[in-house]
């Protein structure tokens, strides 16, 4: 499969400093932002749906994918574009039986086992972290651009970068092999969340036109490339 | 629809003194419990799960209900046989269309006006609560049992009353209209939960015979009355 987009934005409410997350999604899409994960851990579900489908449907108008995080429940009755799941979610082969035909699901992963695990049970994309320490997730795991490197030998689906990369970081965890960029903190908390997704989608592309040979179909879209 | 049994027991791992959840379960189940739910807002679904699909077995060899809480992709994954829902989670109408056919849906209420509109959203039994002072839950509305009262009019569904019902006072709470009395602590958290379940199968039938004229149909099953 392929994702549209070599930046992936989190969004997580929590971590856009007050500001309204319309806005801020409307900033990254703005910024070309054309892969978005709503990511809200502690809002109660009645409560964040209404936000949840606005984002939703922002996202569909822009063209861009809409991943929900977590729950199969939130992400089906959004008609959300995929779910991603992490360790202590749902488990990945459950999640898939849940999704409709089509729906993207990604993993969050920590180790080799991890990701190789992820693979076999449907993982559309591989997510990988945390690849340099990062404040938004507590008790996070260290796991460095080596493990990119390596897992970047085995894993055909997309690899995400995740976990405290910012603009000055971004072409070295392209250098290390990753498909994808994903942020929360360096977007949804920058002073200018438009500004700050063009100029990490410059970084990332300029990183991946001067470092790498072109790509297997399998890697994300570089269409903008 | 018809519910298996006019005593609810909510199992709530954090209510159970620290005991192993699916001893409590085999307590419940020995004492006569026929309709089981699991709340638990706090343990990471993956770790959740293999206690979650154990307890779902035992209830379905003993040939009892087993009612997931608030997460739909729970209960969808563990092929419950419905799933409850509060006002802070997935919105009824949304639970509804992600629930197969033949699954239940219950909906916590806590005035005239959530519980008529659980009704039009498809609820199977509408909750109510809560009922009287309860300690399981930070932040409970207190409806007592007048609103049990003016529900049973109107509400030609199962009306399952919850909170701080006991022993005690479970009588009453029948006597005011309730089909199902729902429990947590007043199982889970009883010195020998078998005894405690057995107790209040024979206080609730006492009442209902004592108490009411034989309910229509629709009302929870009286077939161990």
């Amino acid at each position: 499969m392929t994702l549209p987009s070599p930046l992936y934005v989190i969004l997580d409410p929590s971590a856009a400093k007050g500001r309204d997350p319309g806005a801020v999604l409307d900033a990254i899409l703005a910024g070309g932002g054309r892969l978005v994960q709503l990511r809200d851990k502690t809002t109660p579900l009645a409560r964040l749906l209404p936000l949840a489908q606005a984002l939703r449907r922002r996202c569909r108008e822009a063209g861009a994918l809409f991943i929900a995080n977590d729950r199969a429940d939130l992400a089906l009755a959004l008609e959300a574009d995929g779910l991603h799941v992490g360790q202590e979610d749902l488990p990945a082969p459950m999640a898939r039986r849940l999704l409709r035909p089509g729906m993207i699901l990604g993993v969050s992963t920590h180790d080799e086992a991890q990701a190789r695990r992820a693979l076999r049970d449907g993982a559309d994309y591989v997510a990988v972290g945390s690849i340099f320490p990062t404040g938004t997730k507590a008790g996070f795991q260290l796991v460095g651009t080596a493990l990119l490197r390596q897992l970047r030998r085995e894993i055909p689906v997309p690899l995400v970068a995740i976990g405290g990369i910012t603009e000055a970081n971004a072409g070295e965890v392209v250098d290390a092999g990753a498909d994808v960029v994903a942020v929360i903190s360096a977007v949804c908390g920058a002073p200018d969340p438009e500004a700050a997704t063009r100029r990490l989608l410059d970084r990332i592309r300029d990183a991946m036109r001067a470092g790498r040979p072109p790509g297997p179909s399998l890697t994300a879209s570089g269409e903008s490339l």
